[in-house]
């Protein structure tokens, strides 16, 4: 037998198994009601238009999108990128935009262009699980800052970065979701927003804003991204996973010219291109007009189920003070917060039993919490399911609450 | 203005622009005949046959394919792949394999499990450029021992690899491509298999073998893959960018069950998973027995147009004791050694302005070397393209000769 773990560099010594993985496959048992993933709901697909596009592009330009393309991505998808983000006011030109293999991708090339084994983070206190796993796969350290209804809480911020300066261990950079963040569902205001950027300034830091939701409002007015109130400090990434579908694996990145320019040159020696097959079809997509048309089904249809949810929790679940969920403005989740004395991870395996599942709030925690917390998801399920789930998960919680 | 360098980690200050990308941009210009990409023949691509996939793996499972997919890759192609494998003598259970976004990421992939800053890793010399690039970026150092006709020099491999033990820097692995290797075309015999095996078990190393081009052997009898020798120590990545097409982005890896685990783990981090639209269609195609078709006609294609070239060589190149060029049996390069006071590099430009363009030798060498050689390839150009080419590059030796 030979022994393996002694090959593994320091930060793969360092990649466990994901918990939360391990608990997802747990939700795949035939006849569970799952709000766990972050699935967006296959029935919206626009099959139909995809069938006729993936013709199109074969016929007209089959031999460039089966070829290798170039590493920023393919031009026209690009520039259709560029036109998408400049009527959200961020204007940047082409060469200041990268199309990667999804937004993990975009996490995984941020971590490996700044961090070094052992550099400090900002993140959110819960934060995306997703962003952990990439950062951590480089030997980050992230500090989580607590959010409350307005996003990250800002002094607690400040305060933080002090702190780890005066340690000598300046973090590298302010990782957020502004916009019905994942997994709270909370936006960020825009006091709050300038707010971040101050610190950054301050402290001359880097933000990376993800936006993987931020197309998806349902209600209220939008604030402004990160990047179009500082260009020279923000890098935003996107995702075509939640606005239209997961399965081409695409996404793109803007920022400050030699950020990008250094990403690049990262990508490339990590897989070359993005699949330009699958890049071409969406350049075409977007052309047509398709993806604004698809987003607006996808609001419609979320909003509808979000609605459900909040009403059906309102209906379920016991009335406890210390029992309080948010209420997004957009997204696909949101955020429940149970008394103090029960544990979500304990009552996880009682809720699998039910058919119901969630992932337990310690998942977005980087360092420690979220005991008393869960993500619910309200895209995949269907309103039959989403009755049925939200009425076991509130017997369950008036079960634990006796 | 903002100082961006400081925020970049230690590996990411040493990622640079890459010379032979700079090169390569010149060998866009309209009119120029380029034997420098490694760009598989366009005109060869199915591209009907994708059409007709596409059409029945979205009305037959649209919804999925459509939808994020398992880390690990689609359970049916894997499957398609497991056989694959088993027919070229390669026995391993579907746990031990997994769908990568191309062979581009399993090089990265394994860059992240294995290389801590400063590592030591075993390589040709000359080698894959992309490999160097994917290494580069974990901070690797490269050691690279000569090739001869038969493959890797393994005494001088034994040799190297003690000397970095003596003095405390085991490497990490030997990566080697043992098939009509990029860039030398050249094929490693079943003696020096055996050897670097018996070498990885008395030093306990692990062996990276990559083999893009395995299947697209021309002529000769194929020696058995690393990984049937030696399932406990051996690592295989494939690729479908060659044997099919590279719009894709699909490739796949093969190895000892621990490490296969590891590697998904840090690829949940990298990308989630790769497009599972792309592994459905991929997996059909297989399981319709159209690879097979395919991978003929590539081999009868790229057979002619490796005689083709070998040909003209023969007939444009000056006769010089110290000209010379391998003889490739399969895959899509070849590679040309001239007399050692010319220089290569210097040439390129003369090239360029004659519209003929290769990639300089150098561009494979992780340390130093290459000055007076160039990697030829043999699969993009037309016949037609070949002979003008191959003319013109004539024409500059000789004059460069005088």
């Amino acid at each position: 037998m030979i022994n393996y773990e002694k090959f593994f560099s320091l930060n793969a010594k360092g990649m466990k198994k994901s918990e939360i993985r391990e608990l997802l496959k747990l939700t795949n048992k035939p006849g569970i009601i799952s709000f766990a993933g972050g699935l967006p709901a296959p029935d919206l697909f626009p099959v139909e238009e995809i069938k006729e596009l993936t013709q199109y592009v074969l016929e007209k330009e089959g031999r460039k999108a089966l070829q290798y393309g170039e590493t920023e991505g393919v031009y026209s998808l690009r520039e259709q990128l560029v036109k998408l983000l400049k009527e959200d006011g961020i204007d940047i030109p082409i060469e200041q935009l990268i199309v990667t293999t999804s937004s993990q991708q975009g996490l995984d090339l941020i971590g490996k262009i700044f961090v070094d084994h052992g550099d400090i983070i900002m993140t959110g206190n819960p934060t995306y699980l997703g962003a952990i796993q990439a950062f951590n796969a480089y030997g980050a350290k992230m500090k989580g800052v607590e959010l409350d209804n307005n996003g990250m809480n800002t002094e607690l911020l400040d305060r933080e970065i002090k702190k780890s300066i005066d340690i000598g261990k300046k973090p590298k950079f302010i990782y957020v979701i502004p916009d019905f963040q994942n997994p709270s569902g909370i936006t960020m205001n825009l006091e709050r927003r300038k707010k971040i950027i101050e610190i950054a300034e301050k402290y001359d830091l880097i933000i990376l804003e993800d936006s993987p939701y931020r197309q998806l409002r349902f209600e209220g007015e939008a604030e402004p991204p990160l990047i179009s109130l500082n260009s020279e400090r923000v890098i935003s990434i996107y995702t075509f996973s939640k606005i239209l579908l997961p399965g081409f694996r695409l996404g793109w990145m803007a920022g400050p010219d030699e950020l990008i320019q250094k990403v690049i040159i990262a990508k490339q020696a990590t897989d070359l291109c993005s699949p330009p097959f699958n890049q071409y079809i969406l350049a075409e997509f977007i052309k047509r007009g398709l993806l604004k048309k698809q987003i607006s089904k996808i609001i419609s249809a979320y909003r509808e189920k979000k609605d459900f949810m909040l009403d059906k929790l309102q209906k379920y679940m016991p009335k406890l003070e210390s029992l309080t969920w948010t209420t997004p403005e957009g997204g696909l989740f949101l955020w429940v917060t149970l008394p103090k004395y029960m544990d979500i991870t304990e009552m996880f395996e009682q809720a699998v039993k039910r058919n119901v599942a969630y992932v337990v709030g310690t998942a977005f925690y980087p360092n420690e919490g979220g005991n008393n917390s869960c993500r619910l998801n309200f895209s995949y399920a269907s309103i039959e399911q989403i009755d049925e789930g939200i009425k076991r998960f509130g017997e369950l919680v008036r079960e634990w609450n006796k």
